[in-house]
C-alpha cells in the first residue's frame, strides 16, 4: 500500500508530429501496482542534461517556440527543420517521456526482501522518463543514496559521474597517459578535473571565455587554454606536450575543434623529431565526440599524419563493455563521493510546467556553462521558481 | 665480383629548399661491395604509387613546375604552397631517394648463402629508394619471383597487393562481414575487386565515371556505385544493406564522401529498425582514410548516431602488427598470384630521366584510373617512351 496518492501523475511529453511540428506537453499517466521486486519512486529531482535534449526538442528550432493553455499545463509548439525530420521517422506520431535520470523517495515496494528493503529510502537511478511525478522500476535500478544526501544531491549520480568515470577508463584501456576535455567548465568537465586531480591524470581543458577558466583554476586546474585566444594552436601545443595526452574528449562536435586537437597532437608528437618522417607519427592520436554543443558540420584537414582517429563515444556500449561488476564499483564509487568529486550544481529548480516555460527552454536550451536546470516534478506550486 | 658495373649509379631525388622550392634531379651515387648477406639488385621496373607521390612532390604545385638542364639529366622546380612548408621543416635540405618499391636482377651478391642464392634471381622488395639504377639491400628483404615472371610483372609486388590484402585482413579482424572501396577502378581497387570474389567477401565499389565502373563489371564486381549519379546515397543504401558492409577504405581523404558512406552505413543498418533510437543504431561503421586524392578538407555532418569511426589507415603499422610470420605468408602468396590476382597495368615505361619530363608527370601526378607510369631505371635510352 503506497503511503500516499501515486496515480494518475503528471509526466512531462515530446511528440514529433507529420508535419513537422515538436509539441511539449504534459500528460496524466497511471502508475502500476508494484510487481513482487518492483518499488515506486515518488521523483523530486531530475536534471535537464544535454544528452536529454536532443529527445526532448527533436532537432527542432526552439526560437520558433510558442506556449498555449494553462500556466500548469503548457503546450508548447516548435517547428523542426525538414533536415532533421529525416531521421525522425520513427518517433513520428510517438509521444515520448523524457529525462534519463533522477532521484526521490520509494513511497511503495513489492513484496520481495529487495523491493521492502527500499521502503522510504532516497534512491538515484537511470531510468528514463523520469521527468514524472511518481515512477515504477526494478528494485534492481535503485541505487541507494548514502544517509543525509538528498535527491536533489543524488539527482545526477549517473550520466555525468558515469561518464568521467568512462573517460579515464577508456584513456587507461587504450593505452593514452592523460586527456584533453572541451567545453571543460560544465558540470561534467568540473568533475572530471576533480576525478583527474585524485586520480592523478593530467588534463588539458579547453574552454572558450575567462570566467570558465577561472571556474577550473579554483578547483585546481593545471592546463587550461581558450580556444579564443590568438595564440591557442601554440599554447595548446604546449599543454600536450607537457602532458603527453593523446586522447581528447569532445563535447562540441561540430566545428574545427576536433581536427584542431588531432594538429596540435601531431605537432607535440614530432616536436622532438630529428627525422623527416612522410607519414608523420606513429604516436595514435584519438578524439571521441561525445556530444554536440555545435551541431554545424565536422571539418579537418589531414595535416597529422595517418595514426589518428575521430569517432562516437556513448556511455551505455561503454558500460555494457565493462560489465555489471565493473558498472556496480562505478555506481558505489559516485554514492560515497556525491557530495566532493561527483557534486552538481544547478540554476533553478523547476516543476514540470515551469520547464515548459519559454523563458525557462530559452535558458536550459542554450546548454551554456553554469545554466543548468533541475526538475522536481513534486515542486509545490507555490514555491518560487 | 659484380656481373656488371654498377657503380656510380644513377638516383632520382627530391630536394625541399628552404625557400618554398621543390627541386627533382638525377644524382650519381656509389653502390657499395655487398657486405656478406647483401645483394646488389639491378632495378628493372619500379611503379609510381600514389603513395610515393607525397615524398617526391612534397605538397608542391606541380602546375608551377618547369624543368632546365639537358634531356638525359633534367632538373624540375616548383613552387610549394606555405602551407605545406610548414610541415617540411625536418626534410629541408635533405636531397631525399624516393621509390617504395620495385623489382630486377641480382647481379652481385655476399658471400653468404642465403646472399649468393639470389644470384641471377628475378627479386622484388619493397626497400625504398627505388628509383636507382642498381641497389644494395640485404639478403632477406628480397621476394624471389616464380620462374618465368618478369621484373616488369613483380614490380608492384607488395604496395597495392599487400594494402589488398590488409584491408580484407582489417576486415576479419575488427569483425565486419563485407567491404566498401573508394577510387575502385585503381589497379589496386581491380585488386581488391579480385581478391574479394576469391575469398567471397562482399565489396561495394564507388567510382567516379561510368567507364570505371565498366573496368571493374568486367572483373566480375557486383556492387559498382557512381557517386557521380543523382541517386547516389540511395544507391549507395541499397548495396550496404545487400552486403552489411560497415566497413570502408577511402583513398580519396578530403571532402564530404567519407562522411556520405556512414551516412548511408547507419541508413543500411536502421532500414530495418521499427523502434525509435535517439542515439542511432549500435552498429559500429568505420572509415579508414588510406590516401590523400582530394588534399582538401574532411567534412562532414554527424547524423550517423554515435557508433562510428573515422582514422587513417597505413600499410606497415598492419604488418608490424599482424608480425613476421603472417607477413610472409602474406608475401608469398602475392608472389604465387602474380599473374592473376595481383596483376598490375601500367601506361608507360618510362626511364628515370622520362619521369622527370614535364608531360610525363602532368599525367602521373593526376593519379588517375588508367595512367599508371612504371619507371625502368636501366631502360635503355633508345627505346620509346
Amino acid at each position: 500500500m503506497p503511503t500516499e496518492a501515486v496515480s494518475p501523475a503528471q509526466q512531462l511529453r515530446s511528440l514529433v508530429k507529420a508535419d513537422g511540428t515538436l509539441e511539449l506537453s504534459l500528460a496524466m499517466v497511471e502508475i502500476p501496482v508494484p510487481q513482487p521486486n518492483e518499488v515506486v519512486i515518488r521523483v523530486e529531482a531530475s536534471p535537464i542534461n544535454p544528452s536529454d535534449l536532443g529527445l526532448l526538442f527533436a532537432g527542432a528550432d526552439m526560437e520558433t517556440a510558442t506556449v498555449s493553455g494553462p500556466t500548469d499545463n503548457p503546450i508548447v509548439a516548435a517547428k523542426i527543420p525538414a533536415g532533421a525530420m529525416r531521421t525522425l521517422s520513427a518517433r513520428v506520431g510517438s509521444s515520448l517521456p523524457v529525462g534519463n535520470e533522477g532521484a526521490g523517495t520509494v513511497v511503495d515496494a513489492g513484496s520481495s526482501d529487495a523491493a521492502q528493503a527500499l521502503m522510504n529510502k532516497t534512491v538515484a537511478l537511470a531510468g528514463g522518463s523520469m521527468y514524472t511525478q511518481y515512477r515504477c522500476v526494478d528494485a534492481s535500478q535503485c541505487l541507494v543514496l548514502p544517509d543525509g544526501t538528498l535527491a536533489s544531491e543524488g539527482a545526477s549520480s549517473f550520466v555525468n559521474p558515469l561518464t568521467a568515470l568512462g573517460m579515464v577508463e577508456t584513456m587507461r584501456r587504450e593505452g593514452h597517459r592523460a586527456l584533453v576535455h572541451t567545453a571543460a567548465a560544465s558540470n561534467l568537465g568540473q568533475m572530471l578535473n576533480k576525478l583527474c586531480i585524485e586520480e592523478e591524470v593530467p588534463l588539458v581543458n579547453i574552454v572558450r571565455r575567462p570566467e570558465q577558466e577561472e571556474i577550473l583554476r579554483e578547483i585546481g586546474a593545471a592546463y587550461v587554454c581558450d580556444s579564443t585566444s590568438p595564440n591557442f594552436m601554440d599554447e595548446l601545443t604546449h599543454a600536450l606536450i607537457a602532458t603527453s595526452a593523446t586522447l581528447a574528449f569532445d563535447a562540441t562536435g561540430g566545428g574545427k575543434l576536433a581536427g584542431h586537437i588531432l594538429t596540435c597532437m601531431e605537432a607535440a608528437a614530432t616536436a622532438s623529431a630529428t627525422e623527416y618522417s612522410r607519414y608523420g607519427s606513429t604516436t595514435h592520436k584519438q578524439v571521441y565526440i561525445y556530444g554536440g554543443l555545435d551541431r554545424g558540420p565536422t571539418e579537418f584537414n589531414r595535416n597529422f599524419g595517418m595514426a589518428w582517429g575521430i569517432g562516437g563515444w556513448l556511455l551505455t556500449p561503454f558500460l555494457q563493455k565493462i560489465g555489471p561488476e565493473a558498472f556496480q564499483a562505478l555506481r558505489q564509487r559516485v554514492a560515497a563521493e556525491l557530495k566532493t568529486t561527483f557534486a552538481s550544481t544547478y540554476t533553478s529548480v523547476v516543476s514540470l510546467a515551469e520547464a515548459l516555460r519559454l523563458d525557462a527552454i530559452s535558458v536550459y536550451g542554450k546548454q551554456a556553462t553554469g545554466e543548468k536546470y533541475l526538475i522536481n516534478p513534486n515542486k509545490d506550486p507555490g514555491a518560487a521558481l
